[in-house]
Parts: structure tokens; sequence; C-alpha cells
């Protein structure tokens, strides 16, 4: 299967034919039918079916069929956020596998094992927290918190890896795969317009977090509630809203509320309460931190008037990934020269950073637009990007 | 079945226990349930039951058993808001029931029909028009448009109609029904707390409507996107619903954003589209106009430096209803004198009383609070009201 037809066989899946988004969720039939897909083209290929505690997969390429230390590994992730694109994740494993096929054309037998990851729940997109299963295997999360967490269908983690046949007590650090990788290399759709050539190499990711502020009032007839008896949550929602854009003009920060939750939600009522999510980044934790603090202050000054509570939940914070330098620049030189640049959104390979060498390369992206169905690479970039990614392979497999 | 008998029976359909509200949506299995305690009550009364052809329920109470002209009509609706609260509705339902009853029990034989109404998507809460199955019999919504209006998951009325066994083509105004009504007296519990006493007489319905704003952005991913490339319609959202506030405040109106939708709603993706919805209702037309119309200034004010469109669209509006004063003025006498009061919220009797002479009586709410669980009405108020209605329609079916 060449990258054309893997990539063909995989667009129809989750998608909304109507938008041309996708709906991928973790252990949602979409997702499972790309799991599927990944097994096929492991098998087709030899390589090596790995299943792990965290519900993560790995196919990896045994040059003499003996599982050894120091494997170079590469993948990306299946999910997607609603209504996402299609390359961000799906690229970076559908090159991976492209990559063997090329170096396996071109006769390269390499030293070192060469793995590829299909990492679960990476956009947070079910349970509400990124990079949920490299965050499991690398111990960046208590294993008995991702238990506990929630979709919004009110089904907790647990539920859902119980009844995909993984044992949710099982979940947690993995030290004994961790020692099998030397290096984690991952490929992915630039999600800005910040490359210009053809495929890039990260420099680091910014700090970025979720918060979830939380608004409760009282629910009540929106016709026959007098404004002064109000206790109306969606007002200092609305402030909220407004303060993050602000604090991040202020700071040199981006903050977004992309999602809220309104209960009952019904016109002629009265919110009852407002649930809102604010996403932040930026180039250094103090400006993050800042813009978080204020915007929960004028979140608080604008709920006060109104009598309704303001709760303040950090769901997930990352702070700055500075990639190893070593690895990049080799990178660089393999590449023959490669512009280097940082991203503004978080990645399995940030995760995994803590734990073994971490590296990225980037492919263009003419539209900049993520997380959307206009995200886009153009085919003769992917194929640069193969190139790129078989290059970096052969050259680390053979160290 | 007493009234505390039937009021158990009802407690318990479609209440979620973990919140005390009600989701009784129109044609739901709830809502259903409700319809079929409705039936059996008419039955258990020997009352003939009429399914119209816009999905409102008759119990006829004949004294001679001949349909005749001139019907005194009572009655309300079994649907809720979401998250609502248990009276809005079913006790003006159980109250007919109970108040036939207690006229039965004092040997009256009316002179006219009595009948008790159960009125199809009251509250709007499924199909988004409140009053739907009045306004079709009363001929007060073209039927092509009820037929093309869709619930959350996209089913049309139509569909629904269809699947609950009424022909969708068959809906529409009903002369010959509504030549058989001579009036109609609905009675609901308070929705404020403006009614000091147990009993009260409405006066009139204030105006009243629902407007929806369709802000369009672009999605894009929330960390890689910069500020000024964003095109977010979140914040004009925001905007809107602060405006909102500050037009009723000018315009002594009462204005409420409780309703919005987020495309696609990821916390990590800008919205490519928000949808709110406001409530708007005041003393006065122009009053209510003009704070519809402040709003929308300034939700366009705020999408232009966003990039982001705005399209207003009036779902319903209703201008103000003065009930019948002959009949407000004989149901005060037959009291003994009651309070007399406006509402702000709008019900089937609102849109009835453009075609027949139509009242409310309304029971007494402690708490003030409705279309949430803590709307409320003391149990020997509940009895007043019986007592009220059945004066009330032994009067009117006597004259």
């Amino acid at each position: 299967m060449s990258f054309e037809e893997m990539w063909a066989a995989l667009l129809p899946i989750g998608r909304d034919d109507a938008t041309g988004g996708y709906d991928r969720f973790a252990w949602t039939p979409p997702e499972l039918e790309c799991r599927a897909w990944f097994l096929d083209e492991a098998r087709r290929r030899d390589l090596e079916v790995e299943h792990d505690a965290n519900g993560n997969m790995f196919a990896w390429w045994y040059p003499d069929g003996v599982p050894r230390e120091g494997a170079v590994l590469t993948g990306s992730h299946l999910d997607s956020v609603p209504g996402g694109g299609a390359f961000d994740g799906p690229l970076g494993i559908v090159s991976a596998f492209a990559a063997v096929d090329l170096m396996r054309e071109r006769g390269v037998t390499p030293r070192r094992p060469i793995g590829i990851g299909a990492f679960a729940e990476e956009e947070g997109a079910r349970f509400g927290v990124a990079c949920l299963g490299s965050r499991l295997l690398a111990g960046a999360i208590d294993p008995a918190r991702a238990r506990g967490l929630t979709d919004a269908d009110g089904h907790t983690f647990a539920e859902v890896l119980h009844n995909a046949g993984i044992d949710p007590d099982g979940i947690g650090p993995d030290a004994d795969l961790l020692r099998r990788v030397g290096c984690y290399v991952e490929l992915h759709v630039e999600q800005g317009r910040a490359l210009t050539e053809p495929v890039g190499v990260a420099s680091a990711i910014v700090p970025h977090g979720r918060w979830r502020f939380a608004f409760a009032g009282e629910g009540n007839h929106a016709g026959t509630t007098g404004l002064p008896d109000r206790r109306d949550p969606m007002l200092p929602f609305a402030a909220m809203v407004i303060a993050a854009r602000e604090a991040a003009e202020r700071n040199g920060t981006v903050a977004t509320v992309g999602k809220v939750r309104v209960v009952p939600g019904g016109v002629n009522a009265i919110a009852s309460s407002v649930t809102g999510w604010l996403d932040a980044r930026g180039p250094a934790d103090d400006a993050v931190r800042r813009t978080v603090a204020e915007v929960d202050e004028a979140a608080r000054v604008a709920a006060r008037p109104h009598r309704v509570s303001v709760e303040l939940a950090e769901e997930s914070y990352s702070e700055v990934v500075d990639f190893d330098h070593g690895l990049r620049d080799r990178m660089v030189e393999t590449l023959g020269g490669a512009p280097v640049l940082p991203t503004g959104a978080g990645h399995d390979a940030g995760i995994l950073s803590a734990r073994v060498p971490s590296a990225m390369l980037f492919v263009r992206n003419p539209t900049g637009v993520s997380h959307a169905p206009a995200e886009s690479a153009e085919p003769a970039d992917c194929l640069a990007g193969v190139d790129a990614l078989a290059a970096v392979l052969n050259d680390l497999a053979q160290g």
C-alpha cells in the first residue's frame, strides 16, 4: 500500500460529509476502525504488533526478529478533535509506514529496532486530558485520576477501557517499554503558517494548558424573573470570554474559549450553571500564568453583582518543552538543512521528551488551519515528509 | 383518583433524580407516558377522548352525551422545558380533572360541555416554537413551516408526527374544533413572586419573543493561530450576551440568553460558528423591539473587527395579549374578588385568545422560581386553585 492508498483508505472514516470534519474520538467506532486499519498495515509489513497497558499500539520492525533496546520510535495518533482535519495525527502514522516501505525498497537494514506508535486520546477530545495515552505511559498522570475521567455521556475512562478489553487497573507508567526506546521522532502537519518550506524541525513546544471555569447561579424563568432577582451565570461567562482575549493581547499569549456547557440550556430559562473552558498558551510560563490569573480575576469581578459563584480548575498544564538539542541538530544535518521552529500545539512528543530524547518533523500547511476541515498539506509536501522521515530513521537506526 | 393521587402518579415521570428537574419533551418517552396518564384519567371519568389533527388531546364531559357548541374548555400542557419544574403545565391538567370530580361530587349538571385540553409542545423545547400545538389549531403558524421544524437530533416535526401516528399533511387550523369552544380558561402556576394570595386572575401576557443570532467565523487551532489571524465567533457572542442585559436595563424589559450552540465545541479549537438564542419580553411592543435592535447592533459592532458574520432570525414573536375583559371580570366576581395581574410568560391561552375568549387562573408560587426544579406551589394553594377552577367552570357552563 502506497502513501496515497493508505491515505485514501483512512479518508472516509469518521468524516461528516456535510462539513468535511472528522469525529474520531478514542474508542468510538470511527477510531476503532482507524485502529483496525493500523493493525492491518502493521501485519501487511510483518511488523510485530504490541498493545501496551495504556491503550497505545506499536508496530515494531526488528531487522533480525529480536526485540532490543535503543529502538527508534516514530508515529503519532489516530484520534481527532470534534470536527477536526484529516492530517492532525494520521499524517504521522501513514508517513511512518511509508518511510518503512521506502527504507526497505532501498535495501536498508537498520541496526536498531524501528517502531511505529499510535498513541491513545492525544486530543483529549473524549476525556478532557490531552496526550492521555503517552501521559500514562510516561508517568505524567496519576492512573487513579485517569480512571475517573468521564466523557460527555458520563462514562468513565475505566469503563471504556474495560469495554475495549483493557484492564483499567493495569494502566500507568511502563518503564520496560520506555527502556526499549532510544528516541522518539514524531512527524506532524504544521498547524500555523510559520513553515514556508516543505519540511521543518521542531525547536520547542510552548507552555500550554486548559482551565475549566464553573459559574453557578440560579435557574429561573426567562420571562417572569425581574433583572434584580436574577443570578444568571451566562453574564460572567460572557465577561470571561472577552477578558480572555484582552488578557492574551496584554500578555503576548493566545487564549481561547471554544467549549461551553449550559444547564439546563433552554431558550426560555435563565441558566442555573455555565461551564466554560479556557485554552491558553504563550512563549513563557509566567505569561500564560498571568493570562489565566487575569481572566480569573475578571470572571470573579463580573460574577459578584449577579451573585454567581466561580470555581476555577486547572485540567492540564504543560511547561515549555525544549526538544533534545543533539537530536534536533542531527536531524537538521541529515536533512541537509531545514528550518527550525517552535509550535503552540501539544504533542505526545512533548510528553515523551521527559523520558526519552524526542524530536518532531513538521510538514508545511498552506492554509495554516488546524483542528478544522480546512487543515491541509500538499501531496508533494507529504511525500517530502516521508522522504525526510525515512532519512532521519535510517540515520538514527544505524547509530 | 384525588388531586394528590394524580399528582403522585405524574411526579416521577421524566424526572432527573439528581437535580429534581424534568425533561418531558414532546413525543419523547416521558411525555408519551404523561399522555397515557391523561387518557387513563379521561377514561376513568367517562370523558370522551378526542385527538385533534395537531397532536393536541381533549377529554370532553358531555352531560347528556351529545357534543354541542359553546363548550367551556380548560387544560394546559404536559411537556416541559429542559430541567423544568413539576408544576408548569401539569398543574392545570390535574386541577382540571380534580375540578370535574368536585363538580360531580356536588351534583352539578353543566348546560354546556366542559373540555380538558392537553396542548402539544407548549414550551417549544423540542422544536423551538412555543405553543406549537395551539398555534397550529388556531392558525397562528404556517403548517408547512411547522412540518420543517427540526429538533436537536435533526428530526423534523413531520417525521416525529408521522412516527406518532399523526398525518403531518393534516396539521393546521381546525375551525370545526374552535367553533365548538365557547371560551378557554387555563389554570397555571404563577411564575414570579407577584401573586401574594392563593389564586389570581390574569390581565394580560406581555409581548415576548425568541430570536436566534448566528455568528460565523473560522474554525482553527487554539494554540497555533495568532490573535490577528483569528475569526472567533465566540467573542461577538459574548458581547451579545452582555449587550442583552444592558439593553434590558435601558428599556425596562427582560432579556435572556439561556441557550448556545458552539461548533465544533472542542477545548483546543477556535469555534467556526456560535449560535445564541435571545429571549426578550417587556411591557410594550416598542420596548421589546428596541431591546432586540440594540442587541443586534451591539453584536454587529463586536463582530466586525473579528471578521465574523452575524445573522439574526426571529423565531417567534407574540404581541401583547389583553385577555377578554368580560370573561376576566366575571371570573373575579365568581371568586368573590381575586387579584388581577399580568404575566411575562407565554401560554396556549395567549394563542387561543385570538380565536376564542380566553382567561387564566394563577396559583401562588412561593419561590417565584419557574422553569427550574425549585418551581413550587403549596398543597393548600393547589386545592384552592381546584376550588376556584370548579367555581369558574360551573358558572361558565351554566351561562
